[in-house]
């Protein structure tokens, strides 16, 4: 299949999932009013829609062929996904999202976290007239969320998180949302353990390679992650770049190094780079995306060709893209 | 049946919701951890436990028989409704709930909120599993929610809220889950269209004066709410007493309960107090209480003598017990 008509595809794929979703929104806002319509604002202004392409393709992937199955668990994961956004905002303090201002600058906190839930409901309400397993994946994954940004709460600004750490955090928070809507996506097609038990690895390292972009973009600098660069430091996220830093540095460069992430201003963001840079933690970083997306790449050896396998491919090329 | 027969069959239901959710919180913590042990400190700090009950014994109104068929809906509404008082206390700055600091309060916002959504998720994961017919009555009263807590926020401190207005607010808040509880036990238990009908009336008229309990408890203040007395009041919120005596009261009278809830302080609750004894709005809202109970008792004409249908009575008593 040729590059452009798998471009095709998927952008074919994503206008499908962005006209379901507004025409959702369009038919809760006369029940629900306004709390149907800020929730809409943030589902529609944009974003990727990865996860819903992943449920889908990963659905096909196993000979699933009818649309209208696989996507209430599409939509519902993009859903979930924005709730955890709105909720995440208020409690980083973010001022914008996707480059427009979050819902509780635009509005207040209240109505923010309001609508938050409602998203959630919306999803659960899509996800839960699944059958029964996969209303336990999705459950599963949804607590293992919030179970992991307690993880990561616990363990802001804390200089001890190791890798494994970090991991934990990521493929709960991350990586769980991607491999929980693979392996639903699985379970409605029909698939084999050994089919399901494939993709819901696709997932998770597809999940922890799109985790460590972010921490990259974060540190680089990007304008389509739609939010200031150094975000993640001024929190006081223990990123992976962080992390590694910390254990190769040594005496003043890691003394530096901790003043820095446990006082973080702007105006600090050129020498934490060149620490950065000097532990050699932004191409470790490289390195270890490619590794995930590797492996990624090679959980989807066990599938025949097809066009959901080559779009699969290609969206593990896309996350390499968003970084070099 | 005698009376006492009855208290002892409202207590063992109680205690057997209350070992259920101890149960469900306690398998979840290793897999959880701390945001299940924190949801699980609210869960569990008491309650009476109405909707649990009003869902089982609902269920055995129409002849429902296996408790463990209906158990997850009735565990599915508390864990719902707790993930809501999170969240309202987030949003109201509350610093106690059933007599204990609030989560937000013990540990912080963020924490906060990602229990309150925990706990919403474990909801729908236990009401996920119901045929779909119960999970669209579970997500249309969760959307209804959030709809009505909008309307709330934007209603605060609004001197021109009509009881027509509060009613949309309370059906949609306090109500939706009792009749949504109700109705989709009726739903599980194979009732017939009928029947379904009256236990949503009966479940909206029980939502409705509970609500108003709420309202009068809040003016009168009440230890067994577990917050300070006038927190609404304080908040801006119009509960029902405050709309009927802006209607009665005319001139200076008018006036000053004008500048009472706008700018209210606790030293001005002797003389709010007045205000409303003046406008007759407490003996008022007493009898909208009966009428409302009264409403949700003939709902029950249809079903014929039963040990749940005593129960439920009981359970209309003790709405009014709460204030009398």
């Amino acid at each position: 299949m040729d590059e452009l008509a798998l471009q095709e595809c998927l952008s074919d794929l994503k206008d499908l999932v962005d006209s379901r979703l507004k025409f959702y929104i369009e038919q809760s806002v006369p029940k629900h009013g306004q709390v149907a319509e800020l929730a809409g604002d943030v589902l529609l202004a944009g974003g990727k829609r990865l996860r819903p392409l992943l449920v889908v393709l990963a659905y096909e992937l196993v000979g699933g062929r009818d649309l209208e199955e696989i996507l209430p668990l599409a939509l519902a994961f993009e859903m979930i996904h924005t709730a955890t956004l709105v909720h995440d905002d208020i409690n980083d303090n973010a001022k914008t999202r996707r480059g427009l201002p979050t819902l509780h600058e635009r509005f207040s906190q209240e109505k923010a976290l309001i609508a938050g839930d409602w998203l959630f409901v919306q999803g659960f309400s899509l996800g839960g007239r699944l059958e029964g397993e996969v209303v336990t994946i999705i459950a599963d994954c949804c607590g293992l969320i919030a179970s992991a940004e307690f993880k990561q709460i616990n363990h802001v600004m804390d200089l001890t998180t190791s890798p494994d750490d970090y991991l934990t955090i990521v493929k709960g928070k991350t990586a769980g949302p991607f491999s929980g809507g693979c392996e639903g996506a699985a379970v409605i097609a029909g698939a084999s353990a050994e089919q399901r038990e494939a993709l819901l690895r696709f997932g998770t390292e597809m999940g922890i390679s799109f985790q460590l972009v972010d921490d990259l973009l974060d540190i680089r600098g990007d304008e389509r992650m739609g939010k200031p660069r150094g975000s993640d430091v001024y929190e006081g996220k223990m990123t992976l770049p962080l992390i590694h830093a910390l254990t190769i540095l040594h005496g003043p460069k890691r003394q530096r190094l901790v003043e820095i992430i446990l006082g973080f201003s702007d105006s600090m963001f050129d020498e934490l780079i060149e620490l950065l840079t000097w532990a050699d933690s932004i191409s470790y970083t490289e390195i270890l995306i490619k590794t995930h997306i590797e492996r990624a790449r090679s959980a989807l050896d066990l599938f025949e060709e097809s066009q959901a396998k080559h779009a699969l491919q290609a969206i593990t090329d896309l996350v390499i893209d968003r970084f070099e």
